[in-house]
């Protein structure tokens, strides 16, 4: 009997569809030889070719001058950049009652590493740490322009995920508005609190701890779980156990920790399905929200094991083939 | 510069990113060579297979057994049902504040033509008739059962709209609940209602006929049109003039009409694009609220050109690298 479960934080429903359910392992893919280059020289992200990207805006390095190597983590705007920092805010009434305004914001890749055959899941500790401080300084950075509402973190890995650089990097877009999903996911957790008095992503911490069979691992700061209503086979919510409506807040404690949380967690994913693509994103409060007691920051992990389709795009709800607790399972017992 | 529209149906903002814009033809793909058989025997929708589905729930045949071949429409509950007939409408509360309920709805698959390697730009107007007729009849039916809250009617085509079946076929899922999704563009086409006296749908069409720019084509009783604040490149609507909230009120005439403006419409993309891979979806009123005079049914088409990232996951909001205006002009020169 296939079933229906609600998203406590969003109130979506997702359909199990266990009628075609698939077993965890059945989502692997078959082990691919790549064997990609430590450096490309067509690779704008690689060490050396900086004038292939635009200015960098932070870059980590120790001494050298700015746009040349020997740094281990930069961030420039996006060459193609989907939003630009100059323009007008208003909003232009045109075409009749079609509504538009410039495409204001700042868009910005970070290269996570000199490397252009690394993945978080093998890198060094200490470079995810880095990658966590970079999000942040940008982040912090970014906030401070009275233009943008809210900041949007996230990482396409592989084509699947719709990026076709191999060169490892995270992307982060500042936006003069806030996206309808992002002000409804937040109105829904104000919600929450109004009937319950209390933060609806700790709840759904505190229970996921409780039961633990949807846990993939758990620190002293933070854990990694397949939520109930997964949209996805292999979903997975990263949540600090600490009260914070904004990534902005994330102490240098919580960041390396954060970043040890993250990387074994895509770890697992790594060698568990070998290397799927996959999309993470940072969920954050919009910026004049940032201490709102309702909303609780967190990472979203999406692999891009099945495509959605018609009923999906038509619906907005999604069919998962998978159940979160025997996927998380399959996971929690691949080995470190 | 980068412009931002917002849809007047949903109130959604759309990036059109004209930084990475493409033009209209970059869009097409190579020619391939696909010699697809007429009959697969392994082919499960393919005639004289019948036992290799679930019963049929109708088909168009001109005499012969129910199961057999012979027809020319033929519909039947989906093999892997995400949803089925039997189970409770009540949410179980479990698992503390988890909510969920029993998976209860109805998923059939509408088989449009016996032949393997047909499709829909190529068939015989009067086919294409016949499956809107299907579509028509089955929606009718279904809607007489008093668990389910709305039809969904919709169509994959290809893998990269998430369909690995060749053989020519639609979905249909009846739910026992309103997707959040759906309910919202219904409830922002009621704020438009209550704010303007009008249908917002009405609006759009009214508008899009008078600029003339994004539009594909025109009957007397259709539009085709590509969208303000299109979400991706060469997205369609294809609108009623008539206004009705519900698929299910159209009339035998229009039924008619609209299979041609579809086929019309799909074979622009087909020969304009190269055969791409894409969704259709029918959006109509919830079953209880096919009166309203604030919804207006439509079917919206999405060829699969591009692949939503993080960003589009993240934030529901679609970065779209191809103007509305400039695909329309592409598709309205394609010649039949």
């Amino acid at each position: 009997m296939p079933e229906l479960r609600q998203d406590p934080a969003t109130k979506q429903w997702v359909i199990l569809a266990t009628e075609r359910a698939k077993r965890p392992h059945d989502f692997s893919r078959p082990p691919v030889q790549v064997s990609l280059p430590e450096y490309k020289n067509d690779c704008p992200f690689c060490p050396g070719n900086e004038s292939m990207t635009p200015p960098e805006t932070m870059a980590y390095r120790k001494g050298g001058a700015a746009n040349g190597p020997g740094w281990w983590v930069r961030a420039f705007p996006n060459k193609f950049s989907a939003l630009v920092p100059e323009g007008s805010l208003s909003r232009k009434e045109e075409e009749g009652m079609f509504r538009k305004m410039d495409g204001v914001g700042q868009h910005e890749v970070i290269v996570e590493c000199p490397q252009h055959n690394q993945c978080i899941p093998l890198m060094a500790d200490k470079q995810v740490e880095e990658i966590i401080l970079s999000y942040r300084e940008r982040y912090l950075a970014l906030r401070e322009d009275p233009r943008f509402k809210v900041i949007i973190i996230f990482k396409n890995h592989g084509p699947r995920a719709g990026t076709s650089l191999e060169h490892p990097h995270s992307q982060l877009v500042a936006m003069p508005i806030v996206p309808l999903t992002i002000r409804y996911r937040f109105e829904k957790a104000a919600g929450h609190f109004d009937d319950e008095g209390t933060c609806v992503y700790c709840d759904i911490l505190r229970e996921g701890l409780n039961l633990r069979t949807r846990l993939v691992l758990e620190t002293d700061r933070f854990a990694a779980f397949h939520p109930f209503a997964s949209r996805a086979p292999f979903e997975t919510w990263i949540i600090p156990k600490a009260h914070n409506a904004s990534f902005g807040s994330i102490s240098m404690d919580e960041a390396k920790e954060f970043a040890y949380v993250l990387k074994k967690t895509l770890g697992k994913l790594y060698k568990g399905l070998n290397n799927p693509d996959y999309n993470y994103i940072v969920h954050t409060a919009p910026i004049k929200d940032e201490q709102e007691e309702y909303f609780h920051w967190h990472l979203q992990v999406l692999p891009r094991l099945v495509t959605p389709a018609g009923f999906e795009l038509g619906t907005g709800m999604f069919i998962n083939v998978a159940l979160p607790e025997e996927t998380a399972a399959f996971i929690r017992n691949v080995p470190d």
